[in-house]
C-alpha cells in the first residue's frame, strides 16, 4: 500500500485497507488514536470485543475491526485490524524536520567527514576524526565527540551525546538526552582516597540499534562495550562499561545493567531489571519487570523476582510474600499446639 | 506581606513576620537555612523542641519558633513558624535570569509564533508551527520541536527537550534535561527481528504541571499521553507512551510508569515505584516508596510493597522478610518434633 | 614511568614496565583490551590462571601476567599485572579535545569571570557572577548558571547543567547530561492543589567529586545539598534536596537518595539502592545492590536487602524467598499432621 497522509474519508480508508465499509463513505478521519482514548475525528482498532467495548465508551470517529465483528460507531472490517492500524500509523508519521547539509551554526572539526546526504542541525558538534555517513541526521544540539562513526541512515535526536570513540552501525536511532561513551565507573582505593582507573575503551553499536531517551551506555575500561544488531534499549537504562548485549535483545525502561555483564541474543528484559556485576545471561531469556539477577542464567526461559528464578517457581514465591503474616501466625499457633 | 529581599535585620524580620523579637534588633540575617545546617548568618525554623535542639547544635544566626517556645540563639516567636519560613523562602528566591525577547543566537522556525512577553534564550530552538505563549521562558539550550505549544507563563529550563507534538498548559515547569515527546518503546517481532511500531501521537500536559530533571514522558503511539492539571513528577521518572496521570497526582523520583497505565487524581507515589503495563490505579491512592504494582488498584488508600498491597497488610509482611531464616528453622524444628 | 603513547612494540613494553619478555620483541601492540575481549593487536592482563584462560580463548596480541605464570600468546611477566595494566591504560587515555580560552560562540555573562587557562567550549553558557577557575574545562553545550563556581582543574562534560548556586571544589568531573542544582521536589497541599515550596538553597561539592552521566543533584530548599571531598556518584543517580554525602563515599548507578538523607564517609552503595526520607547512614557502611534502607544505620558494616539488614542475616533471608512455596506447603502438611 502506498503512503497516504491524513485526512482521509472513511471510504478512502476502506479502499486503501481493502476492507468492508460500514458507515458513511464521506466521513472525515483526521488521524489515528488508541481504543479508549476520546477523539471524535480519529480511527482506532479493536481485535476483540473487549477492546471494541473500551473504544465505544468514548467519542470516536471510526473503528477498524476483525472479521465477524460489528461496532456502534462507523467501522471497517479488515482481516487483520492490528496490521491495518500499523499501516495507518506509518502514514501518520511526521518525523522531526531537519535541514539539508550542515547548518551554518554547527561546529564540525576540520578532520571530521560529513558524507553527502547527511544532515547536521543547529548547534550540533562533530569532533575530530569523526565520520557522519550518508543519510544520517544529527538533530539540533547533537554532540558527536572525537573518533566517532555514525553509520548510514542513523538518527541522532536533539541533545543526544556520543562522548568519544563511539561507533554506530547503520540505521541506529539515538533518542534525546542519551549519553553514549561516558567514562565507566571504576576506581581503586589507595587507603586514603579513590584513584580513577582510566577508561580508555569505546562503545560499538551494531545495525538497527535504538537507545532510549536519557539512557546511558558507558565506554569500556579497555576494549569495547558492545551492543549487537537489532538491540532496543528503552529510556533511562544504564548499561555499564564492558557490557555485551546480544542481537535483537530488548531492554525496557530503567534497567540497570552493571559492569561486564553479558546478555545473550533475543532476550527480553522488563522494566527496572537489575543485575549483579560480571554475570552472564544466555540467549532467549525473558526477565519479568524489576527482577534482580544475582547469578548466571544458563538456560533459556522466563525468569522473575529478586533473586530471579524460573518464572513458575518465582510467581509461587511472589504471591506468598503478602501471606508471610499468615505463615508466621500459623507457625506460632502450631508451635503452641505441639508444645502442649 | 510584600516581598523583602535579604539581607534583613532581625528587627526588620520580626516586624515583617509580625512576630515577637527575642534578640538584638540590629543582628544581620543574610538568608535562610534548614534546622541542623550550620550557617551563622541565616535563620532557620523549628516547630517542635526536637527541631529546635537540632538547630541549636550548629552555628546559626537566628530561629523562628512557635508560641511558648524559646531558643539559645536569637529568635522570633510567630504563630506559624513553617508558614513564616515559606514566606522567607519566597523572598530569597532568585530565579535563573533570562533576557527579554528572542536571543539573537536562538533558532526559531519561520512558521513558529513567539508571543510578546515570551523569552527565548541563547541556542534555544523552536520548531515548525510551534507557539510560545506570553510570559513563557525558554532558557538557554531549550529545544521545542515541531507543532508544540508552550502555555502562558511556563518555564522550560536549560536543555529540556520537547521533541514534537507536545502541548503544555499554563504555568508548567519543565526542569533541565527532561525529555517530553520522545517515541514510545514499541516493536513487533517478525520472526527475525523487531519492527518498529510508528509512534505518531503526542503528549498533552495540563496547567501547573512540573516535570523533573532528566525525567522522560513519551508520546503516545496514537492519541495522547496525558498529564492532567497540577501533576508534579520528580527527577528521573519514566512515563511511558499512552499513560494518563490524573489531576494533582505527585510522582516522586525514579518511578517507572509503564505503557498505557492510568493513574487517578490526587495519588501520591513514593520514589522508585514501578508498575505493570496497562494497569489502572484509582483516585486517592498512596503508594509507598519502591512499591511494585502488579494489578489494578480499585480502592483509595495507602499501599506498599512488591506486590503492592494495603499498607497494614504489606508492612506486616515486609517486617517478616528478615525473619524468614527464623521461620525456616522453627518450621524444621517443629517438623522434627512432630515427626517424633 | 613516563607516559608512552601506543603503538608500542612488545619489547618496548617489557622495558617500560620492567618486565620479563616472552615473545617477539618487535610485535606491534596498538592498545589495551580486557581479558576475554577479542583484539589481536592489543594487550590484556591476567592475575590468575582463570583470567589467563579466559584471555586465551579469543584472539589476543599479548598478555601481562604475574610471577610464575605463562601463557599461550606472547606475554610479559611483571610483579603486579594489574598496576602495570593501569599504567598502560593511562598511557592510552585520549581526553575529549578542547580549545584554548573561550570559544567565540560561547555566551559568558558580563559579570562572570573566566580565569586564565580555563577553556569554555562551543555553545557553552556561563551565567551572572559565576567563576570558572584556572585549568577548568567547560565542554561544548555545558551550562553553568548564575552564581556558580567551578573549582580549578574541573571538567564539565558536554551538556552537563549546573542550574544555579552550585559550588564545585577543585578537580571535579561532571559527566554529560548531569543536572546539578535543579529545584528540589517540595510542595504543600492547600486542600485544592499543591503549592510549590520555593527552593532557594544551593549545592556544594568538595574536591575530586565525580557526578555521573544524566545523574541529578538537587539544590537545597534552604542551605546546601552537600557532597564532600572524593565522593563518586555514578550515572542516573538521584540525590534529592538537602542530602549530605560524606567523604570518599561511592554511589553506584541508578541509586535514589531521597530528601535530607545523610550518608557518612567511605560508604559504598551498590547500584539501585534506595532510601527512606530523612534517614542517616553512618560512616563505613556497605550497601548491597538494590537494597532499600528503611531506617537509620548506626553501625559500620555490610547491609543488604529490602528492608536492609546486616548482610549475613539478609542473605539468609534472601535465599529463602524462593523457598516460600516449600515453606508454605510444609507448614500446611504439618498442620494437617498435627490436626490429626
Amino acid at each position: 500500500m502506498a503512503k497516504s497522509n491524513p485526512p482521509w474519508t472513511l471510504g478512502q480508508l476502506a479502499e486503501l485497507l481493502q476492507g468492508e465499509l460500514h458507515g458513511p463513505a464521506d466521513l472525515l478521519i483526521n488521524g489515528v488514536t488508541s481504543a479508549g482514548s476520546a477523539d471524535a475525528e480519529s480511527i482506532a482498532f479493536a481485535e476483540t470485543d473487549e477492546y471494541r467495548e473500551k473504544a465505544e465508551q468514548v467519542p470516536l470517529g471510526a473503528l477498524l475491526v476483525g472479521p465477524g465483528m460489528t461496532a456502534s460507531v462507523p467501522y471497517i472490517v479488515v482481516p487483520a485490524p492490528r496490521s491495518a492500524f500499523f499501516a495507518l500509523l506509518s502514514w501518520c508519521d511526521r518525523p522531526l524536520q531537519t535541514g539539508e547539509g550542515v547548518h551554518p551554526t554547527a561546529q564540525v572539526a576540520a578532520s571530521a567527514t560529513i558524507e553527502p546526504g547527511a544532515s547536521v542541525g543547529p548547534f550540533a558538534v562533530v569532533g575530530e576524526d569523526s565520520v557522519v555517513e550518508a543519510g544520517s541526521v544529527i538533530h539540533a544540539h547533537g554532540f558527536v565527540g572525537d573518533r566517532c562513526r555514525i553509520g548510514a541512515g542513523s538518527v541522532i535526536y536533539p541533545r543526544a551525546v556520543l562522548v568519544q570513540d563511539v561507533i554506530l552501525g547503520t540505521r541506529c536511532i539515538i533518542h534525546p538526552g542519551a549519553v553514549i561513551g561516558a567514562e565507566g565507573f571504576g576506581f581503586v582505593w589507595d587507603g586514603k582516597r579513590r584513584i580513577k582507573i582510566p577508561q580508555v575503551g569505546g562503545v560499538t553499536l551494531g545495525d538497527d540499534v535504538e537507545i532510549g531517551a536519557n539512557a546511558c551506555v558507558d565506554r569500556a575500561t579497555a576494549g569495547q562495550t558492545r551492543i549487537a544488531n537489532g538491540v532496543k534499549i528503552d529510556n533511562l537504562c544504564q548499561i555499564a562499561h564492558n557490557c555485551e548485549i546480544g542481537e535483537h535483545t530488548v531492554i525496557a525502561g530503567a534497567c540497570g545493567i552493571t559492569g561486564s555483564v553479558k546478555i545473550g541474543a533475543r532476550c527480553v528484559l522488563g522494566g527496572g531489571v537489575g543485575t549483579n556485576d560480571h554475570i552472564s545471561i544466555c540467549d532467549d531469556v525473558i526477565l519479568g519487570g524489576r527482577s534482580g539477577v544475582d547469578r548466571d542464567i544458563t538456560e533459556p526461559g522466563a525468569y522473575f523476582g529478586t533473586p530471579a528464578r524460573p518464572i513458575g517457581e518465582a510467581m509461587r514465591a511472589f504471591v506468598l510474600i503478602p501471606k508471610l503474616p499468615e505463615i508466621w501466625s500459623r507457625l506460632k499457633k502450631l508451635e503452641k499446639k505441639v508444645g502442649e
